[in-house]
């Protein structure tokens, strides 16, 4: 089969990988129909984390093309979203919703596991980690939209989630990219009264103000925080969603963050030191982390095939598997926002 | 009056200040009758952290003597705690339950406030930063227990809440000093089902086994982290609650917490650093800070008065204001948990 392959820094291209086979009678064999690029994945091709050479990519829907013969909810022809996580659904984390800290988990496009970026993907633990969708007549934007179940979206519902986003919240996003923007969506969702997004990218804001932003500070650091106490009367946010994970990202939302609030931290983290004496002195609080997205896609899914959430709209890039190479460099040079993949058709 | 003043590092002696006089109406003059050293007081005593010289202290229970004209709940003759900050009750974040970071507030022996190892303290916003306690007629014992919710009975709750212990947790306390045993103190109140304490010392363990504490681990650093992984099915606690406030004690606490859980922090922090892969890959999160004791200390004082709270039981050293040389020091050389001051006669 086609997937795209990392080389090492800055070298993504289109190979040839062995077709999967089920490996153990819980997997089941998917082929790919939608996959995209993650702003995690810009990290190894940017050469500031590590990652083997092979397959990438772990965001994708697609059709059950096999099953093992103990996968009991899913049937070949099914239509799947995956989390980008697999999980068996049965460790103690799984029990109580850390579907992303599974036990006996992993994520796709790691430790030889397929990558979304290919066309076809072996998903271990199939009944557990799959989540089916009925119906498939879907337009284009509708299979966007979904796509992001996957990961984006649950990633920014997960800050808002962590920093405690409830009815009437005036709101912090950190981070404009994907993430950040699937983070209005969520803290909107969620209640929140106000939203304020860090951004200077005029298409961003607009998208943020689409998604239910309320105000944009173009602003950064000491500066941006500054204007963010303006905004509050000099209290910071009931909650702020840090949806970068660099040093200054990480300040910028502790220094946003009231009395007493939470920063909720999705971006993998990269340089980052947690300003401890804000934790201490203001009583800010820090969750976060690798999203549950098997845990959120239920709780999501209706709202995204109703029309309710439009997350499909972070993706202003799109090409097939022969254009991965500049899938990866669009994004690179922030010249989209995050880059879609049509790999094969749907009603096949 | 008589009062224990900082001359720089190691240098803790009993000096004269001038009698505190009303300054704002809303003041009130408290005659202290007993006070206490705080763990948090041997960081400057130490060099480990500045504090200009003057008076210290801020632990204290005491009569009021005077009170400001615009002062309407209480009168003189009343028997009151004081929590170690002093709040307006009316700033945003006092209005949340924020007390230790009123926006007018500050602490006791400092910036020019009395401390509280001294024989009267002008307390700024007396109505609502004191709390009277009905009744008299209190044994030394009871004396010591509500000395406590002063300050280190409410920093161990604070640590307790923040790290969420429920009914049934599985609790981990890294810290066998004053604020550790009142963190096993609070966790059993808030109905934990398992504490385990970290601590190499045999008095302390036998005090906290008797608030409490189920097991004990006696390793340090990973060695320590491991003993929690046996204890608890290789999960991690349910809640941890870090009481110390060092690279070394912020490490145990999140390599014992269980995936999704939070650590409590309440240790002043010096050379803190989050390990911030915790937080993101074990999505554990990070809470803790000020206590705000005034906010606490109506929770909890009906517990104290009635005998199920002893925490009275973390003074192990005794003396009067002419000791004040020798509280420090038992505490600084670890023969001592906590120095109880008898300052003044209750009855007088």
């Amino acid at each position: 089969m086609k997937a795209a392959i990392f080389n090492g820094k800055g070298n993504v291209k289109l190979g040839e990988r062995p077709d999967p086979k089920i490996q153990l009678q819980t997997d089941a064999i998917v082929r790919v129909v939608r996959s995209c690029v993650c702003g995690s994945d810009l990290w190894y091709y940017r050469g500031l984390s590590s990652h083997a050479s092979g397959p990438i990519g772990h965001e994708f829907i697609g059709i059950v093309k096999e099953i093992g013969e103990n996968v009991k909810n899913l049937e070949k022809g099914d239509f799947i979203i995956s989390p980008f996580t697999f999980n068996d659904g049965s460790c103690p984390n799984c029990v109580r919703g850390w579907t992303g800290n599974c036990e006996h988990g992993g994520s796709f496009g790691n430790n030889g596991i397929d990558g979304g970026q290919g066309e076809f993907v072996r998903v271990p633990f199939a009944d557990t980690t799959l989540v089916k969708v009925n119906g498939r007549d879907f337009s284009e934007e509708k299979l966007k939209s979904l796509l992001t179940l996957s990961d984006v979206l649950c990633t920014g519902y997960h800050a808002a989630v962590s920093a405690n986003v409830t009815k009437g919240s005036t709101v912090v996003v950190v981070g404009d990219g994907a993430v950040g923007l699937c983070g209005v969506i969520s803290s909107k969702r969620l209640g929140a009264n106000r939203i304020i997004v860090m951004s200077r990218n005029p298409s961003r804001q607009r998208l943020a103000k689409e998604f239910g932003a309320t105000d944009i500070i173009e602003e950064r650091g000491p500066e941006a925080v500054k204007k963010v106490m303006e905004f509050t009367h000099g209290e910071g946010a009931d909650a702020t969603l840090e949806c970068v994970g660099t040093y200054e990202s990480m300040n910028a939302a502790f220094g946003s963050a009231r009395v007493g609030s939470i920063v909720g931290s999705v971006g993998v983290p990269h340089g980052v030191e947690v300003p401890i004496n804000n934790v201490i002195f203001k009583n800010v609080g820090l969750r976060g982390g690798i999203a549950p997205a098997r845990h959120y896609i239920p709780e999501l899914i209706d709202d995204v095939i109703n029309g309710k959430i439009n997350s499909g709209k972070v993706f202003d890039f799109q090409t097939d598997l022969n254009g991965i190479e500049e899938a990866y460099k669009v994004m690179d040079e922030r010249k989209a926002i995050k880059s879609y993949i049509i790999v094969s058709d749907l009603q096949q």
